[in-house]
């Protein structure tokens, strides 16, 4: 009798999907209209496990044709908590907040992109982060540019794919590429011919460590665990910083002597500080031009900055249109050459943290210098002979004035400095 | 009685390819002295079907030492009819026009070089088609740098490899690799880390397609269909795109909804547009520079321009050296971050349509407005104080009548442009 | 008698593991400690010979746990003395006297690296080779950025893994690329898209050679062979490229015709000479500004170069840091553009001799010179009008002097040129 009932339990299990299908009303068409999707969902978990077409995408058709429908995050959550929450926990969850910008400003926004900010019914956002470069996109390149990949903020399918479950395609390194590669940051790049990546493609995972085993340990979806710095580079403090290291450092103990793993990591952060000196020193020219009115063109002279207007901007909203050459030298100073350094010494990778990093920022700072030079040339050259020294002074006074109002000088010290100009004047 | 027949001509079949090496007079000498060729012919196809060394190579041995008797095109194509076909009609088959230019003009060319050209025996060229840059090149450079990809229009060897038949190595994306790469058009790069190259790395062909799969679709050599533009990134007019889309949507379909395939490539077409818009905004900079005599060094101050002499070329003719630095900024504008823009839109890459092709679009043009700034000051600078009023006047005068005589002003606006200077003047 | 002996030996043989596992004082310790280490040795062809942990570590166990201890060398060398010598005798034999520089002149040395020039307890080193770009780093960038892969001359585990024996690893093209790759010597990417890598990829290792087929043939650890310029890429002197010429048409033979294979290489050895004459033109331009005191700034004007003092350097010594902007365009025709186009061309890549060398050696060659004609124009600027022409001929007369002092102009050359401006001033 308990044979009987077990066989027949058995044989419900074994027909589940079937019966999923039998009752799957959008399949007759759907076959026809999106063979691949159908195929693909298939052969996945989902339909195994009877998850079908509605439980997904809903039952509101005509809201799926107009492409307001979209499977966000919140449809996979009730199923996959734990890896909803992980996910929402990890910079991942923050895609959009860093990348996606306010939407309000922009004309022609479609339907749907509203939910990223606000609640349904809902006029206040949820957030007020805001990205100046996206801002200034076009909303195709917006989409093609910065969403495809921010979006992983709110979509599963970012990485896992739409219609497929297969865990192969997620776990492999190249779900990651597609998004963390480029100028910015080549982690796919530099992971791949670090020790590691070499190791990965020559001798298996066992050997050579992932994307996966350093920063989804144990499957975890909180992809931040382990690192000491923001999504701009900046070093967390301490107090946030040590609990983060000791993640890490207990990673690497998976192969790793800890002591072997922490002096590594250390090595690492003293490279991020000394790059990050490197770049402090080339923000710092900047100002002072722009102290001096040498900028050219000055942020006054040109389309104001979507959020903070006609003013420099070199942090983390810094525009690389509609600015100067020695800004837009900086940016991929900062952009760039930064990221590959810091990231590339995280990575133990020779070439990104020396030449692709370090060599550029270095030869981007000379230029800086060189540019910083020919522009306060150009003002001298442009003045008249003899009116230049009095001119000279009084530009000097001036430029000491707008560092002593945006702080960069202290009550004290623009006394004092203004005193040398003074007394040479004299 | 027949089924001995049968058995008799099977017997014959199998042995052709013994029949074949028996009669093939070059293996006792090449098996010593190019023995991976003869391995490579020996498990081709072609052994199996009796076509031995002479069928391709002719029997002049004396020319083929000389390297003057390549096996081109036409040697393949009276058995591989469709495939030459198909070829000629794509761009593959205009290779050579666009990128090997004319011979004429350069001594030391090698015999066997003009039938690129010219019929045998013609002097008249077939095409005119020349190419500026490969005209620039030594021989050695136009060899190995211009040739090695562009006479894929006359050689099935650019892709088949020279003696072996076997399909995995031409139908595997590595072997449009070796062409489609590079600062100029990554095609390669920007599909590898692509949604549809990162799913073909871990889940294979059937989920991620690959070169072959969308523009060599049904194994047909015209690898043109379905493209709207040409291979300068000019859109093509409605009448010629407008079905070309029809067959790139359909391509689309063996796995996507149409409807969704071409939403997404409307999308890109219009990056496409904007795209274009940033690049003539630059190259009206440098027109405006060049007629007002300020570009460094003018055309007429540089070696002339093999094609046109001592004029500014900004279009497909341009050339990246012995020119001046703003229009050296131009050339990586108009060929780099222009392709990696366009094309890494329609190949679905964020990183290559934002970050390697946008943001270098619009940093170049940055870059192109501040030399141009610099440019003019210079001018300035260099006149003496007090005349300089007088011959701004002249000066703009000047260029209005240059951009009038360019046709970039009709008759009317060249009139009202005078008249407003003369106006200040008074 | 003699089989039971026999046996006898063959079950020492093959307990002779077990054996050594049981001798193993360090196991039960580092088994918690270290288990990655101790599974891979394991695995190891060592472990199967008895080559237990104190063979290469040494007793000396405080040392190893200050990291001073490191297997070098030396340690292998008994064992492997065909390997040994062989890579002594090639440029892998030399990776730290090209990178490491000397370290006596940094502060805070650690313990163990003195080794790398000083036999123990000598005070003279055993080589005064330095770089000066190593001397420009801090320790943890020298360290990561440099001797990650410039120890390799005095340590088998950079390609060889530290306690794999694995041959698979070490014979996968995947572990030269750690190291040659990057701006500066991407051979692994322009091997990875020429016709050999993609064609290793498609069709197998026996097909398209991998970076062991050709550099290391028959398994040879002198990965020097056939090369016929140094690792700074200036050609050898004749008598010493003819013999590696003919070795390396020896390797290439294995698949090609010999004729074929020389006449391949000369054409490269085309491109190398004429992108060296495009180098050097750039060389004496900035040579020429030093003479006329017009480098911004000058070399006297900055931090001395660690081994020149304040004086102009563009050889090998050439530094990216602490220089004007127009040296740091040099630097990148030297280091990137020249190494891309010669090395693309003998690794038979198109993109990489063309585009991303040849192309960008002429355009930055169009920057220097616009650069040049911007300080030149700015000396004349700077100057107050009337005394220019005076003061021109007195620079012109001192730039000559600069240069007949610095050995660019014969006694002769000299006189005549200073003639030809006297001539002009009177």
């Amino acid at each position: 009798m308990i044979k009987l009932s077990v066989f027949a339990g058995s044989l419900v299990l074994a027909l589940m999907p079937l019966l999923a299908y039998a009752a799957e009303p959008c399949l007759p068409c759907h076959q026809e209209k999106s063979p691949g999707a159908v195929a693909q969902w298939q052969g996945s978990a989902h339909a195994k496990a009877g998850v079908g077409c509605e439980k997904c995408h809903g039952t509101d058709h005509e809201k799926m044709v107009k492409g307001e429908a979209k499977v966000g995050m919140k449809v996979c959550a009730p199923c996959h908590k734990k890896a909803y929450e992980e996910h929402r926990a990890s910079r991942h969850g923050m895609g959009l907040h860093s990348g996606w910008g306010c939407t309000r400003k922009l004309p022609d926004r479609k339907p749907g992109e509203c939910r990223f900010c606000h609640q349904e019914g809902d006029e206040a956002p949820r957030s007020d982060v805001q990205c100046a470069r996206f801002l200034k996109q076009s909303p195709e390149m917006g989409e093609i540019g910065c969403n495809y990949c921010h979006s992983v903020e709110d979509a599963c399918d970012s990485c896992h794919s739409k219609h497929m479950t297969d865990l192969k395609i997620v776990r492999d390194p190249n779900s990651c590429a597609k998004c963390h590669m480029g100028p910015d940051h080549p982690q796919w790049e530099m992971w791949q011919t670090s020790l590691h990546g070499t190791l990965n493609a020559s001798a298996g995972r066992g050997t050579g460590p992932d994307c996966q085993s350093c920063h989804m340990p144990k499957g975890s979806h909180n992809v931040s665990i382990g690192l000491t710095m923001n999504s701009g580079g900046v070093p967390y403090p301490a107090a946030k910083a040590e609990p983060a290291r000791a993640e890490m450092v207990n990673i690497c103990s998976g192969c790793h002597a800890p002591s072997f793993a922490r002096k590594e990591l250390e090595r690492n952060d003293q490279v991020r500080s000394q790059s990050l000196a490197i770049l402090k020193e080339a923000e710092q020219v900047i100002w002072d031009l722009n102290d001096r009115g040498l900028l050219d063109p000055m942020p006054a002279d040109r389309p104001p900055h979507p959020l903070s207007g006609p003013r420099l901007v070199t942090d983390s909203q810094m525009l690389y249109e509609d600015t100067s050459h020695i800004e837009r030298l900086f940016f991929k100073m900062k952009k760039y050459d930064y990221a590959r350094t810091v990231k590339g010494a995280y990575h133990q990778n020779p070439a990104y943290t020396h030449w692709y990093g370090n060599a550029e920022l270095k030869m981007d700072l000379v230029d800086i210098k060189s540019e910083a030079s020919r522009l306060k040339e150009r003002k001298k050259g442009a003045a008249p002979a003899g009116v230049s020294e009095q001119q000279g002074a009084e530009d000097e006074l001036k430029a000491l004035k707008n560092k002593f109002d945006r702080g960069a000088l202290s009550e004290d010290e623009y006394a004092k400095e203004k005193g040398k100009v003074l007394e040479k004047m004299r």
